[in-house]
């Protein structure tokens, strides 16, 4: 049967139900020297390259597939250890969380970075128990930098988007630094806490297995502080220019991080899947203004998909604010099918 | 006045009009360190780092815009030293090209590499023209990829597209091991013909002055071979499943090049704005298998954006068949703010 005769929809699939199975069939063709699976489950993807130092903490993550990079493209040499794939927007199940971190468990113990979703904590919490059981040390941090999801004194029930990109860096360069496990998740949660993010959106993404948008943005609107699975945000209004839009949101972040004079902004400038990096430097040239009349310098600036909602047009912007400890760790190189990041210049 | 109130467009702009002059200044502010413009004219983009080894044989493109990273992103380190900018989908003028081409020489020549289009060959042939009045020694090759744009024996009519990605690469290495003009001009043709590509779209991009599609994909149809400005291709047919597809053109591209015993392939599975990696890698997973059949090796898999027509949804896929020649300059490690590769291993 064609996938035609299933329903209409701009994809490259096979069958919908094999979506995520084929995906990672792919992904680890591609890229065998630097990833494989434990447990006979693909779902279960581990870094092939052996972890530098050998006994180091190691870094799990997971959740559901539709956002790629995110969360396995950062698996590999400087960040990641392993990833547990759910199925397209579903987290992964608490026994395949569990073999992943057996599998990368080097005696050191092992920090979950996931995003704040209820399904993720439910079975890495549940993970972290059996794991416990088998005499495996844990500890989490979860990152929670979406500002449109929740208010500030709401903090810990705003969502993980794209700022969980921080969260991996840096524990992921302070794991590879040799740290402990209590001195690589206090890091973590260090990353987290300095980073804000936001998202807006002009179109929805279709889940393979539905084969409809799940939600419609009028041609003429724009939603703010969307999700990347599409949740509701701050608000729909009507669509406005590029530099309008960074005039809007760009000051709900800088507003929640204080700037002192030492302190340097990284910023991740996120597509969302289907728009361009054009527009996304077009953004970038009006935020760099904002940040100068505000006398915020920028460290380093990341543009492209860090974080995506498969074809979903829009995009979110992320600013992380570093002092001298976080700024030494995002500057550590990293190697992964996904991302590379050579040594960055101070 | 207002964005909305010229056209409603799922794109994140200012003025139609400025769009690749904001999107030139927004690159030039993220990555202030690595790219700079000369001849006080932003279209001008060459690169920011010293060229090593010093004297080294010049290398500079050019081409419309719309097609990030092609062609500015390939500036730096181990590949290009500047690439002259023209509007979206325009050839950038003769001058331009010589202010590019006078920053960059050093001596040895500059080497012009280029998609075939009618109005980038009358530009460049043009500059080297007037190049060789302030005594810069220049050559060209022009990439010529795209099989379906024209037959095997009319192949100097066909368009080039992702696939000088691989002339690049290549090309750049060989600049960057000190070699003469001509050699590099000989590995950079070699890279060219041992590249075969074709392109299929499920839907269309706007140019952001027309405003409009610039064609339309019926929502059950596909358009094979189509060029990455929405030229029309081998074929408009009904829209078939990834592994359908890949059974298609893969043969074309393999039945133009002949791989010897010790030969490898080089992949480049090029998403052309709104196809998520998701579906790249559902895609490569149908490539691995046709590969393994024939029997050929592959020695590395690019997958992600490298040539892309805005937001059209849709891909290309380019194989290189690379002899131990070719493969020693690909595997050599670049450094540019849109693509970074280390060093691959044999």
């Amino acid at each position: 049967m064609e996938i035609l005769d299933i329903y209409p929809m701009k994809k490259f699939i096979n069958a919908p139900s094999e979506y995520v199975v084929e995906m990672l069939a792919g992904i680890y063709a591609a890229h065998p020297r630097q990833l494989k699976y434990v447990a006979d489950d693909v779902h279960c993807l581990v870094n092939a390259v052996p972890a530098v130092p050998a006994g180091k903490v190691g870094l799990v993550t997971g959740g559901g597939s539709g956002h790629l990079p995110l969360f396995l493209g950062y698996v590999g040499e400087g960040m990641l250890d392993g990833c547990a794939v759910g199925d397209v927007f579903q987290s992964p199940s608490a026994d395949q969380i569990l073999n992943v971190t057996k599998a990368v468990d080097q005696g050191s113990g092992v920090l979950y970075l996931y995003g704040n979703y209820s399904g993720d904590i439910l079975n890495f919490d549940l993970a972290a128990e059996l794991a416990g059981f088998d005499g495996i040390n844990t500890a989490t941090v979860v990152g929670a930098d979406d500002v449109g999801s929740a208010t500030a004194d709401r903090r810990s029930k705003r969502r993980g988007v794209a700022g969980i990109f921080f969260i991996y860096k840096i524990a992921g360069a302070a794991a590879a630094a040799g740290l402990g496990l209590e001195e690589v998740a206090r890091l973590a949660a260090r990353a987290g806490d300095a980073t804000k993010t936001i998202g807006v959106a002009l179109s929805p993404c279709i889940i393979p297995e539905v084969g409809t948008p799940a939600f419609t943005v009028a041609e003429d609107e724009m939603e703010l502080g969307m999700g990347i699975h599409g949740e509701p945000g701050i608000s729909t209004g009507k669509r406005e220019s590029a530099d309008r839009i960074i005039d809007r949101i760009l000051p709900l972040l800088l507003d929640e991080l204080t700037f002192s004079q030492n302190d340097q902004a990284a910023i991740l400038l996120n597509g969302l899947g289907a728009t361009p990096k054009d527009e996304l430097y077009i953004l970038y040239n009006r935020i760099h203004q904002v940040l100068a009349e505000r006398r915020i310098a920028v460290f380093h600036v990341y543009c492209g998909e860090f974080a995506t909602a498969m074809e979903m047009t829009g995009f979110s912007l992320s600013v992380c604010k570093l002092d001298a400890e976080l700024k030494g760790y995002l500057a550590q190189p990293v190697n992964t099918p996904f991302f590379i990041q050579p040594r960055l210049d101070n």
